[in-house]
């Protein structure tokens, strides 16, 4: 049995943990949004494969949700020391090991894939991790300078982590994605899918950056598989990220129905068989089977048992559940 | 009034902190070597450089002798759980910083000597610190593998910190250093001087090293100033490193006198017109104004100590001493 997920960072990481836990049975491949990429002080860093990685493998912090536990910042704050730009972002010594060796193979030549698989040989996270693409693909978010009053397009982290989503988007930007493919296995995996799950990422910045590489929506749809997405909206908000302030850039409504209708049902050219929606959350998207589950990934129990519904949404019964 | 001083790692810093101490009012040009460089884990690392920055500018473990104080070892220890390699380099999480500003600024193009600036520029060492060159020249020790019986060139750091100086020495080799040229400012140093100081660094690996630099010992023999050379060899050994290794390598004899030797009269195609030795290491170096003077650097007082010996054998008297 072959399950794919698409997936950003923490939510999809802690969606794809309820997977593992769901279908023990089964091979799961994630597809991971690697539009979050950046490199800073010489580092390629790829913070939604890494927290992935982190967190099926133990390693995660799970208050924070990203980063290693037991994390320490002296080298961040020895570059402040130097007045070493930017001096932002969450760069941490344990965390810093995997960058190292990231950058080292990148460097000498090896595919994102490749080294991604070398890296989870250490963290072994039970499931197959491949990015989205080898190819670099680098989301900018095009926002209006405060200074100048004129429109300028800023990495993704910039406008998150160092301005906490502050600046209004005007647009999503995904440099680099012209020339992407999906990663090696990437189209395999739709091929061979039992299931097919869009965890409660970011529809626009993780889930929407996999969808934008070139050909991997068209294998996602010509999968034999039932397409099952879960709503990363709840009550008209978000419980972490900040979805709420990227999918008015696309006018949709911040809402399960907005992203459920956003998706769209794949009986007419959109991406959705099945759309779990929480409790309360009236969700009407048109040829798409929409259920009502919990949602709160707020223990292991709770995961699981969101993990089992999109698989029986999908259709799917794991060996042994 | 200008003092240039060739200096190795640990024992040439903490000259130097003397010789700025015992001349506060002149102008301090340090040549370093940078023979013990080396590329690991993608980063550049100049320890020489680094060792005598961190100590004249108040970052150094004094204990030690080398790296940062109040060091941690998160970063090793996680490359290390990565099964990278090599394990056995001491890879400070406060040290890696300052590799990882050199290696982006190597990378960038910016040649070592602006790079070393550019980090100088943090620690404000009071000294004009300089590498030997801007070119790669990388000290490779010949050895006798223990498997095989046969001799095989491997890192100057591999021989030291891995093998701690174990494996018997046939010959030391500089490689890249027919290329090399003076780094910018070493010429000018030298015709400029009022005061050329040997410190009392490894003869061999440090000192020879930078002296093997393609024209940088003709520019010291062609100095307007008096050439002053401190033992490394106190009493037949050595204080700290591992000069009692390297010496015999090249048929020199572990003492005061064997190494003033081997480094020669100025008046004889050698370096030297003084020698200082220890108290009771009589020397017997033909042409030279060998002075006995007490050596151990134990103290502030006794480093500043020996470094006025040393400008006093070369007919310089510093301003307000």
């Amino acid at each position: 049995m072959q399950i794919v997920v698409l997936a950003g960072g923490t939510g999809g990481a802690r969606f794809l943990r309820g997977v593992r836990s769901a279908a023990p049975g089964a091979e799961i491949t994630a597809v991971v949004n690697t539009g979050d990429d950046v490199t800073l002080h010489g580092l390629r860093i790829c913070p939604d494969l890494d927290t992935v990685m982190y967190t099926l493998g133990g390693g995660i912090d799970e208050e924070r949700g990203w980063g290693r536990a037991g994390e320490s910042w002296t080298v961040k704050e020895e570059l402040a020391a130097y007045g070493a730009d930017p001096d932002w972002f969450g760069l941490g010594d344990r965390d810093l090991a995997t960058h190292l060796i990231r950058t080292r193979m990148l460097d000498a030549g090896f595919p994102l894939s490749q080294v991604t698989a070398a890296l989870a040989d250490r963290w072994q996270p039970g499931v197959t991790l491949l990015p989205m693409s080898d190819q670099r693909v680098e989301t900018h978010v095009v926002v209006t300078d405060p200074g100048t009053g004129r429109q300028r397009a800023i990495h993704f982290q910039e406008w998150w982590v160092r301005h906490r989503a502050a600046l209004d988007p005007a647009a999503f930007v995904q440099i680099g994605v012209e020339a992407a493919r999906p990663a090696p296995g990437v189209l395999e995996a739709f091929a061979a899918a039992d299931a097919v799950l869009l965890a409660p990422s970011n529809p626009v910045v993780s889930i929407g950056t996999v969808l934008g590489v070139p050909g991997l929506r068209e294998a996602l749809l010509s999968s034999p598989a039932r397409v099952v997405g879960v709503s990363p909206v709840v009550g008209g908000g978000v419980l972490r990220g900040m979805a709420d302030r990227c999918l008015p850039a696309l006018g949709v409504e911040v809402s399960a129905e907005g992203v459920g209708r956003h998706y769209g049902s794949r009986t007419d050219g959109g991406l959705l068989d099945a759309w779990l929606v929480a409790p309360g959350d009236a969700a009407d998207v048109p040829g798409v089977d929409v259920r009502q589950v919990p949602l709160l990934m707020s223990s292991a129990e709770a995961t699981t048992a969101l993990a089992q519904a999109a698989l029986d949404a999908a259709g799917f019964r794991a060996a042994g559940v």
